[in-house]
């Protein structure tokens, strides 16, 4: 029922590739072998690409240079939008001055200014400054002291009404083959639950990602939904935030769906890609 | 601190307004008295306008027509987006044919047909047709019998792995002066807690609404989130919508948000409008 | 890992035995083949037992009424432990007087009502009675009509600050071998989705049920937690219920559970049962 | 509508008291002034009494020393009926050995152990003994580096099928006037929701915490529910409880709920206490 076909004879079905980062080009070893063969044939067939990543931790100017070191010389910073991006965006748009305070590290607070607004650490957060708090950003699970610091947030958010930004929505990722570590949208989860209320979230499956890297690739050149293709390793992110967007899907197994689940987790969860695939490396 | 300020003056700092339609232009009684006002200022002041409403009961034409019989003549079915359209976008991208079927009237079923696609309510689903529905669409609260139809969706769900797409996200909406109905989306939610499943939900606050109203617009003008306001009722839907959208957002007191709650509600829920009027009609 | 064991092997080991109802000494097609022989055994072996069921639809009498009519004679109404009485027993200590509303069959109110509470349905509600109204009960799935009665209900809480009483927790039950019904747990959940509160819910996996038939057999004999065994069907009513409640637990596979989904769902839910049995049904 | 009494007059009208700790006999502050005159009453009228409290992170000696140095020399450690107990119940019948891992102080977890469990903190979980870990428990907030020792559970949950149990339900707690901590039940929330399961939770509003009360007393006396009084500062925990068991409560304004918020929050949860008064401190 849930047939596995090749990932080179679907991408010649589209003209533009939104890939997901973790899983489908990288993993916690660095890059998915191969996955340069893929690059090279989207340039020689003339295909667009975005990468549609929930990552707040570093610009996408530190996300390329990143591939770079790992030998994927091709990826441009242009061609990556990131949940942290959007939540740069909203700061830009709905915050014009004041201090942001944030969770994580002082690098993933740094893309996020903008002129009028100044980051500032929770842990820096004192009875001089907090009444100069117009928001608040959780955007690294490091970079903090979770105990003291998370109960510092809880206190800051119960005298405080600002808005709450959370740049990545994901709850863990992994961090080797049988591990995985909490992410700042996990983190974020508890504070929900514990206050009683929801948080302004950035990321896949929401269709601002989607609509983003969408509305790049328009301003360069003509394309409908139906010419596009979203691969992902996560059915509840990349697989269902693809489908709802109108994009076809592709599910690739090199991450965090394995084979073994598929056929139960698609049948339990109702969200179905359009194709699943062992990877998204081509065979030429 | 939840200052209350003259919708007239906010109105000059924006080149379009998108407004919700119940409790914003119109309620159980009819249009606001004196809204057709806020329509001749717009024109006079060549500003442009959206109504974005979580409605799937009927198509922008109906919902057109429904505001010219009341009197309000200025309103274009071009104006309108609703989540119904959203549905519709969603079936003609990603269900290429086959039966989809619904609960609600055979009216609200009949603007999402297109090319390829049979609707049929899930009453009129038996063992013949069964493996041809590719498609499960909530439209309305009425056209079926709750607990005929329901119980038979719920044993589709388990048989079938199909997408289940939800045009309204709306609980509830009020019926009169101190009494409201369940809406389709309170509906689906029951099937989604008993299932233990997640279906596709369209309306606000999702930004996907407001997305749709933008690319309208950028079609026929240049114009930046910036230079638009977003009008509504609810907290949790429009104002979140439309603050998440990065848009500026003005809560007016005709609809669902009470005045005396009010304070209560914006420091619990943490979703703040930038504006709070008493309505959206213009005083002159 | 999960090691199915012999049901009589294990029987031995305790001196009373719970047993849960539905999926457990019947099904749809009346009772499982056999079962008369586990109480001829328990009988024989002066093993007590309780039969602990989340049914509110009929009082213990008819319970056991409808045991005796299947040829299952042994069982008596003093054995049976129901979520009914739960709520029955709440409206005795906490509902001095007034007027009970309901949702489910007449038959389902008439065990319910004591000296002073009168019970009437949602329907029979109206402009001259509803200040009378002291307490609202979800009984059973039947005996309503949904639509008109679900949003009546919605309203008359809305209006009225009074306790709220869900009488089976369940959401779904078999009605054959591949189909479901909506319980009246899964009707309640809808209106505390739309309502935003939680009502009061009696039946497992909460202790209560447990503890009221530990309770009545400690009347009768000295016994501890550790000499009582809970068999049950489902991991999180029966199994986490017993064991929450300090029981060993056996599953049986006649019921709720399916044999292929065993390890997956236990380890999944982290609910693990002492044991694992095919059936309940003693072999001599 | 939620009119206050006097404690004093509704005290004479019930035999046997059930108290909460924090927020009514106790805050941040240490005894609540007058406190003492309670409990001297108490004993003068010859009423027994039961402290009953979600707290895990000393056995009752402790906390009953801890009234002795305040002042309070009346209470007996017999009187006190702690979540942790329950935790500890669990443990003696359902994990017969092996290695209980704990997150909380090592004082939390002392009095937890018995004949054949070892208790281990998170932290001292590695290669060699991981195998022989039977259950997880959550104590207490402090004691352990959330950050490293989260990341750790969550793995360890990942790869190993046992119970987890938490053994205070409560988010958050009161430090000062307007701050509060996150709580191990806040914690506890943050894994069940990242792991998508739920953990056995003990504490009130459960039944099983007023159960363990109602049978010590019931050792002594002969009594009905109807004979007792729930006294607590908190609706969702301490009054819902009552409630549920079946006891008359009074909620008391000297701790969690603030008397501006009352007719609002009893209207919005639809948890009625039977009694409110300022205080249970009495006038004589």
């Amino acid at each position: 029922m849930n047939e596995i076909v090749d990932f080179d004879s679907i991408l010649d079905q589209y003209k533009v590739v939104f890939f997901d980062a973790f899983g489908v080009l990288k993993n916690y070893n660095g890059l998915l072998p191969g996955i340069e063969r893929t690059f090279d044939l989207l340039k020689e067939k003339r295909k667009e690409y975005y990468i549609v990543t929930n990552d707040a931790s570093r610009s996408p100017e530190q996300l390329a240079a990143g591939y770079h070191r790992l030998g994927l010389t091709e990826i441009s910073h242009k061609r990556i939008i990131s949940s942290g991006m959007l939540a740069k965006e909203y700061l830009d748009l709905k915050v014009p001055g004041g201090i942001v305070a944030y969770l994580g590290t002082p690098n993933s607070a740094h893309y996020i200014e903008s002129s009028g607004l100044r980051t500032l650490p929770v842990s820096a957060i004192d009875d001089r400054n907090v009444h100069d708090v117009t928001a608040l950003l959780f955007l690294d699970d490091e970079g903090f002291d979770w105990c003291r610091d998370l109960n510092k947030t809880v206190n800051l958010l119960r005298t405080r009404t600002i808005p709450v930004i959370v740049a990545n929505t994901d709850y863990a990722y992994p961090t080797n083959e049988d591990k995985v570590a909490i992410a700042i949208g996990g983190v974020a989860a508890m504070l929900e639950t514990i206050l009683g209320r929801e948080f302004i979230r950035f990321g896949k499956p929401e269709s601002q990602m989607f609509m983003f890297a969408y509305e790049q690739i328009r301003k360069r050149i003509a394309i409908s939904k139906k010419e596009i293709l979203m691969v992902g390793d996560t059915l509840h992110t990349d697989i269902l935030g693809g489908n709802k967007f109108g994009l076809d899907t592709a599910l690739v197994l090199t991450g965090n769906t394995l084979p073994k689940d598929l056929t139960s987790i698609i049948a339990r969860t109702g969200i179905i890609p359009t194709y699943i695939c062992e990877s998204a490396v081509v065979n030429k």
